[in-house]
């Protein structure tokens, strides 16, 4: 039997820009129940460390334990780096600790801080005992800085140039550096007291003249970092500014790192991420969570939903006697509410984007408001006369036409005023508007949709 | 009287990376109510071009005309790249022709391809008349890619050299080339049909002995991009595979330009917007829209929800006589229907994020649903008991509280499991998850919710 036989075709081709593609976890998981390590490394080979790092989320856990130890001393530093927190551990557990040591040996020190930050004691040990000393002494002085800050995303290896210096002296100096940091794209031009003043790219001191002054190639486009500045803010400035890479300064102006686009961009993608998240109620959850874990991070916000819910049935209650009179107004009442919801959402949703990217400030906070408001007033004119003639047509009680109505459009109002007010406020007051506003906003149009229609109803109806 | 009296402090110090603040806008206004251009001119010169563009988009109509006239030709052909789509067709009517001209001219040939894309066909013809020979045809050859395709994302512009060169080679190369690209990161290695087979970083090349050849050199990760790829797929191709630059090729494969990871980032920040505003079901709406636009945008959900909110209605309607009989049911009902939807968006919101990163694939999807349909089953036992103590201590019926407590438990499981099947469903379908999810989905847990509570209550309580 040869192994063309039978192994599934290995000839993958695909328009997706994805190397990881359904054919190959097959083949691959297919090489590890043959306990095949050749054609299972061969298959692995062209994988990049994030790949690897997906199959690993991919599959079980039984089958990520037997995929980790057939692979062996293949595995690469990158792939931890490259992993979800909520697997990273069972994944350091699993390794081979001569492997787990080369495999961190292999990593860049920002990496290597970002591996430690969400691993328990015993773990980082393990994993700081593997590095050899001067790698070690760099990654704990980064940990030095706060978590989530600029001074834990840099690296510290950075290549400056005094301002006095030309075109020349600076290509002579690099090309006779010893070790220059894996990824650069500037030199960064730094007064004598190591402060940085601006910034080279590489292209441009490539085609400038050697005699050419750095100082008159700057890039017009020049951001510094403060050290303990919140990652947030830097992926921020990143993103605003198309900044390729920033140098960073400790407290007293003086250069110790620079921060590159693509670490940027992660801490960019992550941002995202939770925002996305939050607004649904969802903690910072991932796929590979156990049952367990995505049990525990789902479980507040439907306890809070839980209140606002009993709050709006309260409410109902108040009007107990005119439902039992009247229970057309019953099976009516939840579409008011859920037009309401629905419409504070929308707002809402805006309004926190608006806020992340800072669209949304102090200038035209007013502005935005009466916006939202005549939206929520015209959408809730033309649903009211929309759901004025369903509800004579249905009941056949015209008077519950413009009950429904007027209710539709006081709930749209409210909801495009709550869905706006809501988040400037807890953006205001510090807190983070994408993981509050929800229940605050729905809570509002719940309470007001129930209100303004069963108290519409009672004055009129009944 | 004196500037210093008259103005507000320029001394504008804040700890944010953001260089438009409140006050900074204040006295830019201030500024501009007593034309007075020199402060004016002042004031925004260390500005950044994207933070003119925000406080363009800040500031309201009439104001925008006044600042464009009175900052007059310092307007910088960048900021019409940073505006918003809302507003740029404003901006580009309210600008001197002339100095329209001369902004557009200073743009690079992706720039004003990204600007063309949005005008009307009159605006077009402005900006393309502007623009000098060589760069009218280059601007037009990219428009021939599809819209949102790598080749309208790519710069034209890349340094390449053939195989067989050495480090020397390519260094004298480009420092005899008269034109370098503005910003470019590596030099791409190509066949002798100018097909690219890999590429080496400014760093790398620094660094190396001149004899060394540039085969030697090449980057690990090298990802080619075909031109008519979407650009949704190419900036997902640079954030898994922490690309800085990439070469992109036509239907030959030969090499036709580059893309940079700047560009990536911009799409990928625009993906995630897209993805967030669909899911809360705003269409691609921006702060700086008109009232009637964003009326028109929030409209199509609105109608979506009304039509399933009156669907729910009509099973509620199924239940009159049961509520007639038992009023508590019409207080309580909307407690299963509201956490239903909850869990269910929190699910889908899950699903639709992993769908988006291809987290979740044919190979983990039927774990995910089961881990889904767990959570639910958990999480709804857990507050089917609150619920139901609730509901006894409430209404003092110790049945109602079996009622709402099994309503809970069977509405959270079918919550977990459509807020999953129904967006991997239309993904399968080609139907983006964000956009249409939400609207089945809470379709189902309301239709479930308000049938599983009557419906039980009917069986049990009457």
């Amino acid at each position: 039997m040869t192994t063309g036989e039978t192994t599934p075709e290995t000839d993958v081709s695909s328009d997706d820009v994805y190397n990881l593609d359904r054919k190959r976890v097959a083949q691959i998981l297919f090489a590890l129940d043959r306990d095949d390590r050749d054609t299972l490394v061969d298959l692995m080979e062209p994988l990049h460390p994030a790949d690897i790092a997906d199959l690993l989320e991919q599959v079980n856990s039984f089958d990520r334990g037997r995929l980790i130890r057939l692979y062996g001393r293949e595995f690469d530093g990158d792939i931890l780096s490259e992993l979800d927190d909520s697997i990273r551990e069972e994944v350091i557990t699993a390794l081979n600790p001569q492997v787990l040591a080369e495999a961190v040996r292999e990593l860049d020190s920002d990496d290597v801080v970002d591996l430690l930050e969400d691993l328990e004691e015993p773990q980082q040990e393990a994993i700081l005992g593997a590095l050899e000393d001067s790698d070690r002494v760099a990654v704990e002085q980064s940990l030095r800085y706060p978590e989530n800050s600029a001074g834990r995303l840099m690296q510290r290896e950075v290549v400056m140039a005094p301002e006095h210096w030309t075109v020349g002296q600076a290509i002579d100096h690099m090309r006779e550096a010893e070790d220059l940091p894996e990824q650069f794209y500037h030199v960064v031009v730094v007064d004598p007291r190591v402060r940085p003043i601006g910034q080279v790219t590489l292209g441009r001191l490539m085609s400038a003249r050697r005699t050419t002054p750095l100082m008159d190639l700057l890039e017009e486009t020049f951001q510094i970092i403060p050290a303990d500045q919140d990652e947030e803010d830097v992926a921020y400035a990143f993103n605003q500014y198309h900044l390729i890479s920033a140098p960073v300064v400790d407290d007293d102006g003086r250069l110790v790192g620079a921060i590159t686009i693509d670490d940027a961009m992660i801490v960019l993608d992550e941002e995202h991420e939770e925002d996305i998240l939050r607004l649904a109620g969802v903690g910072d959850g991932s796929l590979s969570d156990k049952v367990s874990e995505t049990t525990k991070q789902r479980f507040p916000w439907l306890a809070v939903n839980l209140v606002t819910a009993i709050f709006a049935s309260m409410v109902i209650a108040q009007f107990e006697a005119t439902i039992a009179q009247f229970v057309a107004l019953a099976v009516l009442m939840p579409i008011v509410a859920s037009m309401g919801g629905n419409a504070g959402t929308q707002s809402l949703t805006v309004a926190v984007r608006a806020l992340a990217t800072r669209d949304l400030t102090g200038a035209n906070v007013w502005r935005v408001i009466r916006r939202e408001v005549l939206v929520g007033l015209i959408n809730g004119g033309i649903f009211a006369v929309v759901m004025g003639i369903i509800g004579v047509i249905w009941f056949g009680t015209p008077m519950l036409g413009v009950v429904i109505g007027a209710a539709m459009v006081i709930n749209l109002v409210v909801a495009g005023l709550a869905g706006t007010v809501i988040p400037v406020i807890l953006d205001r007051i510090g807190v983070d508007p994408a993981l509050a506003s929800g229940a605050f906003v729905t809570t509002v149009t719940d309470v007001v949709g129930f209100f303004a229609f069963l108290g519409l109803a009672g004055a009129i109806l009944i």
